[in-house]
């Protein structure tokens, strides 16, 4: 099994990657809805183009060097940063690079707001900003729609900022509270004299019931180019549909029940997200992956069944944190591979 | 707080880490004990360096890309690397590496013992190889000292091998077990007409017990060069022993008991080690980091006291995956800033 490849390696087959993109935006096609997927899953200019030929309105980013990577090697000249942006450093190549393309970012408090006016107060155009909105997810984002209102109002008189709409991330299945939640923001932000020309939504988990939240103007996501473990678990994909698959070699088979493999916590990651184990060896559902160190799995059947020396093929609980753990990925169509690729975005500090 | 250091960054604070190495060194000097460091926790030459400088007679390294980082940018010339080799692109480069400094690899299954004798049959000098042994931790190695016996006498037996003794990494707080198993495998290798010259033990949990398994030659360490807060957990070190740390900036207070930073788990990883939490905030004790995403770190407590744009500083669960997760670190001694260092070893897929 890809015998020129180098184990442990992550694989992505970019037939099921791209079926995974043309189907979900064939979904939004269907519902009116504008899609903007979101890049940290997969880090590859490469993808990110193949989500706009496909028909997607732009990207999102969660980090300036995320941006950095898309616009230089990615070309992509239409970007949001769902993240608050703060400090010289970033706020300096913030600046730079909304010269180049449009771009909006994000923020859900004043002191982050007048962070970015002082950096744009100057700049030939406004920086969009969106308010980030907690529609119930408690991450980040203002807690009630008048918050929002008095937010977006700050922007709007802020100089070199330009006030563009809403942003959450919600909770997923409660669409009806999000929609509830940003129907109620918009009027107030509305009432202030302003208006919202973007309602930004998003994640996997809701993907399927985006347009349940007609507030929405666009929706964000990342996990669907690849899926994973967690997103089958929900019902979402089959095992066929998971693009990114861990490549491991059978390095020790100490007992009848037990073989250990060459990926470990420094490739699978420790992320479980609600699940047991820490992914799915393909073809073989009876064997668990009951604990990772950092460069050794334990792989554990009531018969193992494997040899040392012997590949097997893993899905991670967690597309998206694997991507980020090697400098490369292996790209193949079905059994065949096509190249090694630079993970353009993943390692840098922000 | 280091201001000149964007966030997150991975701070190393080398006045912490030398006194570190020395501090165990010195235990190792007094109990005639033979230190071999495992270079996982940093990845850095320049540490590896200054391990061996302490007293280490030889480093320990997990990947052929480790060893090959050691060995040409850190010039160090006594590696042995805890891992069963396999394939030809990993035996191609380890061939390569043996050509070069005095190299020590484990195997314990004869399956891996005749892909190494393969690659090595026409060398110069036959590669020195250990039979890892399970003393308990179920992961890899032989199950039972006569196994061990069997596979010393194929190794021996196998042209282009040396076999050069035991090597365990062995279950903490279960030293007089660990001494019986390597005590009887021993007896039972030197019963077959073979020397056992070296035998290797390790792990930072029972590191100030070491000297309670006197059959161990030599003792293989990694985290103590750092610690983190698994070790501190243990009682074995205090937060002032901490090399390694996180530094965050503080992005969104959204709630009076709730704050979220820029450390999500692409930079503190999702590894709890049997702790809750992820991860201990220096001089916030009340602060508990419940949730990360990843590129958002939540923190909660009953008051949290934090502002948008004020920095915190994190020990990580786990320092030896956090290492591996940006492609720099920042080296600080105290609070000055010395310089960024890349960290070499990380990233690669073997």
């Amino acid at each position: 099994m890809f015998d020129e490849v180098d184990t442990p390696a992550v694989l992505i087959d970019l037939d099921v990657a791209e079926a995974n993109i043309d189907r979900y935006q064939a979904h939004c096609d269907a519902h009116g809805l504008r899609l903007r997927p979101h890049i940290k899953t997969h880090k590859l200019p490469m993808l990110a183009r193949r989500q706009i030929a496909a028909g997607a309105i732009g990207i999102t980013c969660q980090k300036v060097s995320e941006a950095e990577a898309m616009i230089s090697e990615g070309g992509i000249d239409d970007v949001l940063i769902t993240y608050n942006i703060l400090g010289p450093a970033k706020l300096a190549r913030l600046r730079t690079l909304a010269g180049r393309v449009p771009l909006s970012v994000v923020t859900d408090s004043a002191a982050a707001a007048e962070g970015l006016s002082a950096a744009f107060v100057d700049a030939p155009t406004p920086l969009r900003v969106l308010v980030e909105c907690d529609t119930g997810a408690e991450r980040c984002g203002v807690t009630t729609p008048e918050a929002a209102a008095d937010l977006a109002s700050r922007i709007a008189a802020l100089p070199g900022l330009q006030f563009a709409g809403l942003m959450t991330y919600p909770p997923a299945g409660r669409e009806r509270e999000v929609q509830d939640w940003l129907a109620r923001a918009k009027a107030a932000v509305e009432a202030r004299g302003l208006p919202v020309s973007v309602i930004s939504s998003g994640g996997t988990p809701g993907m399927w019931q985006a347009q349940d939240v007609p507030a929405a103007t666009e929706y964000r996501i990342g996990t669907y180019v690849y899926n994973d473990r967690s997103v089958q678990a929900r019902g979402l994909c089959t095992w066929e549909d998971c693009a990114l698959s861990v490549l491991a070699t059978v390095v020790s088979v100490p007992a009848p029940d037990r073989a250990i493999i060459d990926a470990g916590s420094k490739v699978l990651t420790s992320d479980l997200l609600g699940l047991e184990g820490y992914g799915h060896v393909l073809g073989r559902p009876d064997i668990r992956i009951t604990a990772l160190s950092e460069e050794h799995g334990t792989l554990r059947a009531g018969r193992i069944g494997l040899t040392v020396g012997e590949r097997v093929r893993i899905v991670p609980n967690h597309a998206c944190v694997v991507t980020n753990m090697l400098d490369r990925v292996e790209l193949v169509r079905g059994a065949h591979h096509q190249q090694t690729a630079p993970v353009t975005a993943r390692g840098q500090v922000w």
